[in-house]
């Protein structure tokens, strides 16, 4: 099988150290960027090479962003080449599109690699799908995020110190946004949510908090408690309806997820027969990551890929609801007016006001966070 | 598809209740012993209905123990008929035997069921080991064990009482010997490590003990130490090496694998480039089981099974060492002059004395055990 990748950063010289190992996979084109990084004959600065090169069967897609990605994916799959992809914004943003281009042109659309890193959770999802109604899912599906928490937690350290060590170590970017304030994880939740529910999940219809104003006071807060905070991707399916949210947890400190250390993924899903599976792993990194696409290219050649359907029509409505934790620096007053109905608890202290919340929706929250960003909440689970 | 199921049982009703769901799936002939439970037209109690039928395409053998388990295993394969089965015991005893059948009959034999459930545990070994060499594995791969070790952590009681619940619950066996012994495990880690290192494993091979032996009194010492006890198999190879056991480990109380609750199992495996991956779920009962089955029977169907190979040979060795904790009942001295050289410290109190020792093999310390059964042991980890 002959192989074009698309880039040649982290991932696709992962997929290139393995592929390596495997004599039925040969990579026969790579498209870069920077002429000045052309250290192989095989590499080429035109798109164009690798579209219109007809013994290539199966392009990788690791370039990531929005464009010129979707192109590159649209005008492979018309010229009948199979698309693995890593790039979960624009599987995000054009899922539908892909799935119908690959219907159309009898060629495969892949995605494990853009959830969960070199953790097998798109194909269990699937798996799963053949016999059980996948019913909830939920997961942490964001490395950067979860090494955050973890030292926070363990070394009783505040965030913004915490984050320089991980961009010290390579955990996380020099513009960490898309990781911390839940971006890439409403990517893979909207990914996970459509493959699991067989229905194209509207990315920007999740709501989404992040972990960019969680403080020491909250990690002790939590202690105190016997809680752990997680960065939670979560969807539910009732019927013909659905629900996602991308938002901070507090969980029980004895249970599985709020376990998982360092940079490490879970995913977890419920099915009516098979009950609760969990899937832990590295959710990013050139060799995951790499290993991740080259199962979907071992898939489609021997005859293993599973089609993405989206047979299903369903509706945003909202079921997951819960009590949830809020910070709220001093000075801001409007959550009183806010969350008026809502208030189980208040613990002032100098800077700032916990609240308890009783159970309500993320969009009641989202009145408040959309309002003042600097609100760090938080839902028990 | 045509399918047969000898047994009706918990696992065998399971699959009945899941294949229903699914059209393209008959159950057309059901093998019972007891006359008296023949309620439906399909079931015979006649093995010889099933063999000779020829519209049968598949057989799910879920009647448990070696004899006639092996002869209908083996004349199902014989008669053309792919294999489906959830018994461990056989498997592990007669794998290499009903691999070599099912290739010379151009059949499949499937074996998910028969190790964690629910939890699709040997499928992903497959995958992975198409990339990767798994080099070690590990897990809780026995639900009546971990409900009682869990209970025992989590309520302070002695083992009689959560046994006694236990079995109260369904959770365990009137005679819990396979269980709480660890032949269970020991049988799920052989067939494990057969699948992961393409190589039979001699399930006499592996050393093994159990819980039955374990105290309030080591609970409360693993508390005070931030460590928790668990029941795991524990397989790795090296090169043409592999080493395999099946005994109680002390883990530290934030990792994943100790706060596997109630009787839910987990399984372990590292690859070198996808690193640790970690399955958790419903590890026995009839639906996970069942699901287990029908996910085989569906992967026959559609051409997604993967051939079991044993193309290689290993030869056993001594890969896996550790650190021992060992409760000594008090009378029992024979320790001083096995362990001489190995023991660390010692801790004595009015009816035990606690050991923990050097760094040793498993061999090391059956050479106690085996004399003195009453020693309970655990591997620091």
């Amino acid at each position: 099988m002959n192989i074009a990748l698309l880039g040649f950063g982290v991932v696709c010289s992962g997929v290139y150290e393995i592929l390596k190992t495997l004599p039925e996979y040969n990579v026969t084109k790579i498209l870069i960027r920077n002429p000045a990084k052309k250290t192989m004959d095989c590499m080429t600065l035109d798109f164009a090479d690798i579209e219109n090169d007809k013994a290539i069967d199966l392009v990788v897609e690791a370039i990531g962003g929005l464009h010129p990605a979707r192109e590159y994916i649209l005008a492979s799959l018309n010229a009948k080449k199979h698309v693995v992809t890593a790039n979960k914004a624009v599987v995000a943003a054009y899922f539908e599109e892909f799935v119908a281009a690959a219907k159309e042109n009898g060629v495969k659309f892949m995605v494990e690699a853009t959830s969960g890193g070199g953790i097998p959770w798109i194909k269990n999802l699937q798996r799963v799908g053949r016999i059980d109604d996948v019913t909830s899912l939920h997961g942490i599906m964001n490395g950067t995020s979860n090494f955050i928490l973890s030292a926070m937690t363990s070394e009783g350290k505040d965030f913004d110190d915490v984050l320089k060590a991980a961009q010290e170590l390579g955990y996380a970017e020099a513009d960490p946004s898309a990781d911390i304030d839940g971006d890439d994880v409403r990517n893979k939740c909207a990914i996970s949510a459509s493959i699991a529910f067989g229905c194209p999940v509207d990315v920007n219809s999740i709501l989404q908090s992040g972990i960019r104003y969680i403080t020491k006071a909250d990690i002790d807060w939590f202690k105190e408690n016997g809680l752990v905070c997680k960065l939670f991707a979560t969807a539910k399916r009732e019927g013909d309806k659905f629900d996602a949210v991308v938002e901070p947890v507090l969980l029980c400190c004895d249970t599985v997820e709020a376990n998982v250390p360092k940079n490490y993924n879970i995913t977890c899903l419920y099915g009516e027969t098979i009950g609760e599976v969990k899937l832990y792993g590295q959710g990013a990194g050139g060799l995951p990551t790499g290993n991740a696409i080259v199962q979907d290219i071992i898939d489609i050649n021997t005859g293993n890929a599973f089609d993405i359907s989206f047979d299903k029509t369903l509706i945003k409505t909202e079921a997951v609801t819960g009590r949830y934790y809020l910070r709220i620096p001093a000075g801001i007053d409007c959550y009183k007016d806010i969350l008026r109905d809502v208030i189980e608890k208040e613990e002032a202290s100098e800077n700032s006001t916990v609240v308890i919340t009783k159970e309500v929706t993320p969009a009641k929250i989202h009145q408040l966070t959309d309002k003042e960003k600097s609100v760090f909440i938080a839902r028990f689970v």
